[in-house]
């Protein structure tokens, strides 16, 4: 009776129409005959949304979380070097982990709001002449600061100084969203999940590996003990058409369609959306007094969510509760050392110019609400100015 | 991938996800021994909806014209005069079927932007001494227009004058949204759809029928033909839990959820929620320069729709053709003599603040798209503070 | 966690996934720019089902009731003679239906289990040489007792008497399910419902027309006093791609997807698939001891529904309160005269043998709950060897 | 058009209606206020299914394969030594997995058709009386075989040879659908999975973890690297009723709806429906000439699942193709050695009498097919005076 709860969170994102329908099955056996063909033809065209011809494509039933787990537990041994970044919540996990599984992190502090630093890595991998480096870990999209890095950068400073390590992406809140591209830029593994640009519940952790990853983890001798995430169980099966254990059937069939809907559109086409839609929400930041965009500057802004500084003497965390509470709204939290300063709005996935102006008005009154003095529907006009003149 | 498609017609309205979840369902046997206890809780609990303690409802497979039908078809007679009057077109379809269908009569012709005309209802059945005026139909909600007109009024004047017709309500787009009583007002006849207030798709016409009204069809004798919309045939049929061809069970279960959600919420908060989100539209209406509503003062406007006149030179239909095709939002169109001149806004079902300033910043920028002048986000700010206000 | 409801009653039936899913949607506009495309394809889609060409379909938010009215009420008037024939329930309630609409009803009594009486029709239309009748009326599957009739018959003795009067034909269980040829039998009103060989919820009445009946309906000087199921309101807006009051579109929606998978599989292979259903449930029934089909010999017997007599001594009803309270399996009653005689499994809509080996399994269960003396497992083995060789 | 798929494998299994409707919804904010409410009866009321009242659930996104590595890696180091059995598919996968992931695996190899050797599990334990076993593993159900073990009597080894090694349990395929007593029994980790006796969609795996368990945790120094399976993790956030990364909402609403369903029931109830709808197929598979249990007597047969030798001569991957392509009916494969000589029938979750009789039935046309030489309808006639019997 109260209408629709409005997601503008940076993931689980709205689940299109058709995307639901097709998620609303009986169960189904996944090892019949005819199973296989699905399974390839879904694996296939995943390829595309990678922007990759070779390599691989794993999809574990975990989140995002099992597939940097997969990543690293494949390629890599404990007590291996790798180059880091760290400027969010996220790219801290994900330091986190490495450590946790025995790796040896060279790691570079960044400033919240900037990403990964290519001139320390470009130093960083010109030192290494003995290439103890095993692997570069890039966050392309820092969930938690709003904040978009050049993976086409890294690679670059790969390049120019010859270096042979592994390129790490976590493209979670980029990849089906904002432009990837795992050929072209050279990445070798790349870690999506369902939640976000695939416009799905979560439970998939999607990862993308490149031909030289594999020959890597075929050569590897000593590995990570696993299974569960295990390259050769998904590699044995998977070239049968069939998962080592029981796959997530439901979120497969939402994810074909899902799949169809970005690459019908063409994913130049979802890259320029996102890239619409989120100028409208940073126009409408830069309209709101006293708040700015966690991103430092325009470079880093990320066009699948904002992080937004509230004013001076306002708690964001007001601002967010308020959202809910009163206005039915979820934005997203300001993690670590952005709590109470900071709130962010998704803007990936299935979403509209209309329902961006939703949010953006649950955000003027809950800031209003937390004491803000920004002018009432001031971020709203700016926006549908912008959303018009584009969409015309 | 283009997220939501924002519907503020006035009806079919927004359907609640729990509703929608109960209308998720395989086929059942409609005359199974346990689907009595169903029909009679349901038609029972409907009362409740209608403010009404005796009498009946009856729940057609139809749409509401349907139920008006039923209405007129069992309780009068070809010849009998009946006392109407016309201020939009759905009281302008209503005067058009009583005439059809062989009713004389008796028009009152008012402005369209007011609702009806009490005291010409008053002279009229004043001037009757000889009563024959069967019947005194009045549109509660004029769809079309955006008024809400005086029922307990028409009772009053039915009263003060002493006169013994019966009193017909078209409630199709108020009953279950705003103040309805049936008992209470002395309602005979009452009209409603599935689609409005109940929240639910299209396919049930619903007619409360007072007893006075069923002792009336008992005692007509010749009366006009009909067998789908048969009182009688119902009566029958409903008296042992059952129907008399086969109901629209999807729709009827899906009836349940959503009668329990008025119920659990009681009527009287359901039309402080309409009346409270009217109320925001109307701001923002009033803080748009050139607009104004078709309802001819605040004593006339509806709390479920908001019928708007655009600026002068400012065709509304390309406003709402351009909230359609450029930002997926279906407002609704001018009927009849306000084509081109008005739009509407639908507000009334499950909705809420966030959701209703998506649909004012559609507005807007169709608006301006279609050369209004209004300042952008200014009615989105009204609307914002009055949401803000009564929601703390 | 009781697993399925199993549901064989003839209509409603079994929703296809697909049908299902296309109902899972939100509200739309009825009255959006595209709507009209929408409404043409299915309009013309369900030309092909129906086999005709010229002509009209008219869709009604009703039941195959509500059709039944608009079908008398647009081409004929009160007093007008036509020739009927009764052999079952639903014969019976159009014979009634036609009486209290006001027609002279020439009616022939047939035993039930037997169908319409082509010669005594035959003698009816040779002797009207005044051509006082009107319209031969005709139900194509009688429901109740599991009977066609022979449809094709019927235009032969029109033909061969050289009558003109109009031939209406009730095909709510057989259109969409066994063979209906709209052009080729010269049918000029043919009644449908959403709930039977549509494989969709109650809810739509649908009604085919001839040109000649269209030709009928616009001489038609008095008709019959009618709105909702008025002919020319319908097609006046049919013909702008809209409807005259609110469509049922989440029905619509369905039936676009249900009418695709009848018009991709192709109409003959519907029928066939239906008689091969069928005849393996007939297997059956001939395989358990003293039972027997209602229907009066192959001839007789329908493809979408057996009406079956119990044994003697058993009471039908206990057959069907034990099917649906023990196994929760919906069996048809046995209605008017057959009550507690016979009970019915309905075979037509979405199905398949292993789900009629479930119907007739737990038919023999609880006809032997009821004291029936079948042999466990007799009409299952029956029904299975009847399905293995016909699926080889 | 095809009527329902049938469903008979060992999971995932038939989803319940009411589970279906609770798993259509939007995306959620799993970081929302209101969520922890939520988490805490979920992971509160699974404790009651598990039959344990201290202790610890944890809920993965994963498949069950994810629990059993978390199971392990958080509780054994590499090189530990511990007891385990095979005698089947997933048995032996569980002792693959305890390999790969270095423990020295003792291990007693069983004949295919029965369960866990009492008898060599308490002479093992009983000689090693230094404790160099560290825990002691038991498939409750082994699902490739059909093939029940009795967990109480291997806590009574433990007890009886006074052994402090932890117990790990497999109860995949009986969690939820046959006894099992987490506290009673002292089990340490039990394993289960959402598509199996919770009548969800795979995606969940779920792991108890005693008290007892926990405290080896948390003092175990090395322990394996993880991250994504962590206790630690898990209990950190879950402690504050989130999750340590996103969690599958879609399927924890589902989830929380069969929960309530079995519970509502009761365990108990749970259980001998279970082995009501067993014996049934069991009645079946002894009248059919020349098959039998792959279970080595009544003591084994398990009540998910029954592995069933098709006769001399008959491949059973023949069987299970035709009622795959003919019968559209899944039939669960035999795996490994079994891959040829037998088929499975899954006989848990969501079903009825009416569904296995049609089970039966496809499974007598695929082996007539094959070229078995049974009775038509023998084992459904089998099956139904059973379940005739005990619905009584």
């Amino acid at each position: 009776m109260n209408g629709y709860q409005h997601l503008f969170i940076p993931g689980p994102t709205n689940v299109p129409e058709k995307v639901r329908q097709a998620m609303n099955i009986p169960m189904e056996d996944m090892r019949a005959p005819d199973f296989p063909e699905f399974v390839n033809g879904l694996l296939t065209d995943l390829k595309k949304a990678y922007r990759m011809k070779g390599g691989r494509i794993f999809v574990f039933p975990s989140s995002g979380t099992g597939a940097w787990e997969s990543a690293i537990s494949n390629t890599l041994n404990h007590g291996d070097r790798v180059l880091m970044s760290r400027f969010g919540q996220f790219s801290l996990l994900w330091v986190d982990m490495a450590e946790r599984l025995g790796l040896e992190v060279e790691l570079c502090e960044v400033e919240w709001g900037k990403g990964v630093p290519l001139e320390a890595y470009r130093e960083a991998l010109a030192a290494d002449t003995e290439h103890k480096i095993k692997a570069v870990f890039a966050t392309q999209n820092e969930t938690a600061t709003g904040v978009t890095s050049d993976i086409e950068g890294v690679r670059r400073v790969l390049d120019e100084t010859g270096h042979p390590a592994l390129l790490f992406v976590d493209g979670v809140s980029s990849i089906a969203s904002i432009e990837f591209e795992m050929d072209k830029w050279g990445v070798d593994l790349a870690v999506s999940g369902s939640q976000k640009g695939f416009m799905l519940p979560a439970g998939l952790g999607i990862l993308g590996v490149s031909d030289k990853a594999l020959e890597v983890n075929r050569q590897q001798n000593a590995g990570m003990h696993r299974c569960y995430f295990s390259f050769e169980d998904m590699i044995k099966l998977n070239d049968t058409g069939y998962f080592p254990y029981t796959p997530a059937t439901q979120l497969l069939r939402g994810l074909r369609v899902s799949l169809d809907m970005l690459l019908e559109a063409g994913m130049e086409t979802v890259w320029q959306r996102h890239a619409f839609h989120a100028e409208g929400v940073r126009k409408a930041v830069a309209a709101w007094d006293g708040c700015e965009l966690v991103a430092r500057g325009p470079d880093w802004a990320s066009d699948t969510v904002s992080a937004i500084y509230t004013p001076e003497g306002v708690d964001a965390r007001d601002v967010i509760s308020g959202a809910y509470n009163r206005y039915q709204t979820s934005l997203g939290t300001g993690l670590n050392k952005l709590m109470g300063k900071a709130f962010r709005i998704g803007h990936l996935g299935s979403l509209n110019p209309v329902m961006l102006c939703g949010a953006i008005s649950a955000a003027e009154m809950a800031l209003r609400d937390a004491g803000a003095r920004i002018e009432p529907g001031s971020g709203v006009a700016a926006a549908q100015e912008h959303y018009r003149g584009a969409g015309a």
